[in-house]
């Protein structure tokens, strides 16, 4: 009974796939490989495998290995993988063609591919994609053009190529389909809000799935117990208020825009800023296509700002190893700090202190020790506090969440949680009864 | 060497004059006549105006009353007030027929006019209205245009009605130029910022001025050891933490748009959802004219938008009375405690802690004591706690400071304050040395 799942995730120019096996419905997925194409904007694209043999051991296949030095499917040549959906094609092939992945010989032996979907509208659970589904996700485009179209397209893709296979989207927003209406509703006039689904969505929503589960297993209480403030920071950046195990406020809204800047987004600034910023922002960027409108002034706020723009890198690890000698790093990382530590308090207080701990994930939640360090030392006033040295060894430990709490003197824990959002989407699209039943 | 003062405030159907007798440099302004006319947009306009009489008492002479109705300047028509400029010069002509009013006699008896302008830029102090300024303050305009134009008109006009008059702008900004710069930025291209004047500014500088000023005094502390965050409420709504008395942040941002929602304001929204609101969003609005340029988005934003868009009134009395059997009132209701209490969260983060005192301010703050309590309430986690009968009686309290604090149990002070930006204008506008040689 055993199912092959293979989890999607395609960024702006990268496409991620993991594979998964799941021993029976409801089982914890066990990963087989992972294999990830970087640099599709920047080519040549590079590849990055690691199979995970027997007993957990994961052997590093490839390493930043240009595509076009590698020969799979019969000598194919690999010069021209330019799309998410050439490299979704590039990875299949890998995996049928790699004699030590002998779970996967041939397509047919895929049996669940789940997507991850950024903006899933009003969706509050997995979907398999049917005819219907379909149609509605290509509708949800409008309201996220700059983060759903990509993986739609390896959807589409993915409908042809592996034809036995069930597709499910999993929904970046799903885990914030509780947030209760206060939260969510814009103060602006309900009918259009309505027509047009105007609302906090909130994303980063597979990865504070992953984070409540997995931070609940660590303080040994039920997930329905559970209350976080959890930061999912890379270079897409997001907090999230986790109230009894499930979502009650987060700092990205309608679209991942708003909140906490990132590598390259604004984050919240003032809704007129971008009006004095160029003239004629409401006009169609010029990445726009017939099916697809951007306007100027979301191409601006999502991709010509942030930390880049501040620093000239994306590169949050060298910001932070600044200092003070370069101004413009010690600039981005303190009003970074700053934000992160605003919607902290602002958590706090929404939780009415009912905390249980303060988690950080992400590309840089995970690994910047000075920026755990900096946040923390700000929150000191809510009780807060952490211990420099396991702070420091956070990134070398064992385990998927490790504990930064000082050994005195906090009143809430302090976490690091090195979060999945493959495994969260293998766990999430293999849990759908109907899949088990033939 | 007596002065007499006069502060100026328009806003978007009304004009509002106070007129002070200030004795010399650096004495207290005391009041002698305030007058408003109200409802310029919704003609009839109507005149409220009081004397203070020697010793303090407040006589009101008039309330409420159609302007169309009071005969003043030898029978003049008062038919055709319709503009602020026009209100401007009804109120000067009252003030000179006013036979009581002792001190104007003559258009020549007023010494220096202040004028509440909104948006200052990089200005941190009031201004001497000539030439040059007058010309800076004009180029003001395009980042402010919504809020600054109307002021600028009086100013004009004032330079032509009142020759011998000094006349001195009051910057709504100005308190906030020691908001630091980590603080102040935002994370798009430095370039771009500079030259187009793209940073954080804050406004209602003019009422936590007056605000921390009189809380340091009630609390018997110096200005600079007080640490506060002071809340000022009202049909503009904002937030600011001053730390040693000085503003170190606040939730208005480039304009008064960002940050809390108002009557008819947005408040921080996804910087995209205006383009998924309306199509063309960036082109002008019908409003704007050949000198101001006013967007379609800023429009919907600043005008269409806040619980008058949720509820249908402006009045934020009615809405806070409602409860839960009007649900649309209750849930403005909630989402303004909600989009408050963050900020309180976030500003008690931000001064670590440090906190003397949250204070109410602003017609709702002043005014709402159920607004007051739910916030409160929200905060107790920070160790805030209000005094229920205390809270219930502060409309009727003497005194522009009172003390909401709980007997026990609250580490923090709760404090109300009357707010007077008429007063703080006319204590900072005459404050400059220049102004008393003559």
């Amino acid at each position: 009974m055993t199912k092959i799942v293979l989890s999607v995730n395609a960024g702006s120019s990268s496409v991620k796939i993991s594979v998964f096996s799941v021993a029976s419905r409801g089982a914890e997925p066990r990963q087989l490989a992972e294999a990830q194409v970087n640099g599709l904007t920047a080519p040549p694209p590079q590849l990055d495998y690691r199979r995970t043999e027997d007993g957990g051991k994961s052997t590093t296949v490839y390493k930043d290995e240009p595509v076009t030095t590698i020969k799979i499917g019969n000598g194919r040549d690999n010069a021209n993988i330019k799309s998410q959906d050439d490299a979704f094609a590039f990875l299949l092939q890998l995996f049928v063609d790699d004699e030590k992945l002998n779970a996967i010989r041939s397509h047919d032996d895929i049996a669940i591919v789940t997507h991850r979907i950024v903006h899933g509208g009003d969706y509050n659970q997995p979907q398999i994609v049917v005819g219907d589904t379909y149609a509605h996700l290509e509708a949800l485009n409008d309201l996220a053009p700059l983060h759903n179209a990509t993986s739609l397209e390896i959807v589409r893709s993915c409908l042809k190529q592996l034809p036995k296979a069930t597709n499910v989207a999993c929904f970046d927003s799903q885990f914030h389909a509780t947030l209760p209406l206060h939260i969510r509703t814009y103060p602006i006039d309900p009918k259009i809000a309505k027509s047009n689904m105007l609302r906090k969505y909130g994303f980063h929503g597979l990865s504070y799935a992953f984070i409540t589960r997995a931070v609940a297993e660590s303080l040994d209480k039920k997930v329905e117990d559970t209350s976080i403030i959890a930061l999912h920071l890379g270079s897409g950046a997001s907090a999230c208020a986790i109230r009894n195990g499930k979502s009650w406020d987060t700092s990205m809204g309608l679209t991942p825009l708003a909140g906490l800047p990132g590598a390259t987004r604004s984050g919240s600034v003032d809704p007129s800023l971008v009006f004095h910023y160029a003239s004629d922002v409401g006009r169609l960027a010029p990445a726009s296509t017939s099916d697809l409108h951007i306007s100027r002034a979301e191409e601006i706020l999502n991709k010509e700002a942030g930390w880049k723009a501040l620093t000239g890198t994306t590169n949050f690890g060298a910001i932070a190893a600044a200092g003070s000698d370069k101004p413009d790093h010690q600039l981005a990382f303190d009003l970074f700090v700053d934000r992160v530590c605003g919607f902290v308090g602002s958590y706090y207080v929404s939780l009415g202190g009912k905390v249980d701990a303060l988690v950080f994930a992400g590309g840089i939640g995970e690994r910047s020790d000075r920026l755990r360090q900096a946040v923390v030392e700000q929150c000191a006033c809510l009780g807060f506090a952490i211990d420099g040295a396991a702070n420091k060894e956070a990134g070398h430990a064992a385990g998927t969440v490790t504990d930064l709490t000082a050994k005195s003197g906090s009143r809430h824990q302090v976490l690091v949680c090195r979060t999945d959002e493959q495994l969260e989407m293998a766990r999430e699209g293999s849990a759908e009864e109907g899949l088990w039943k033939s």
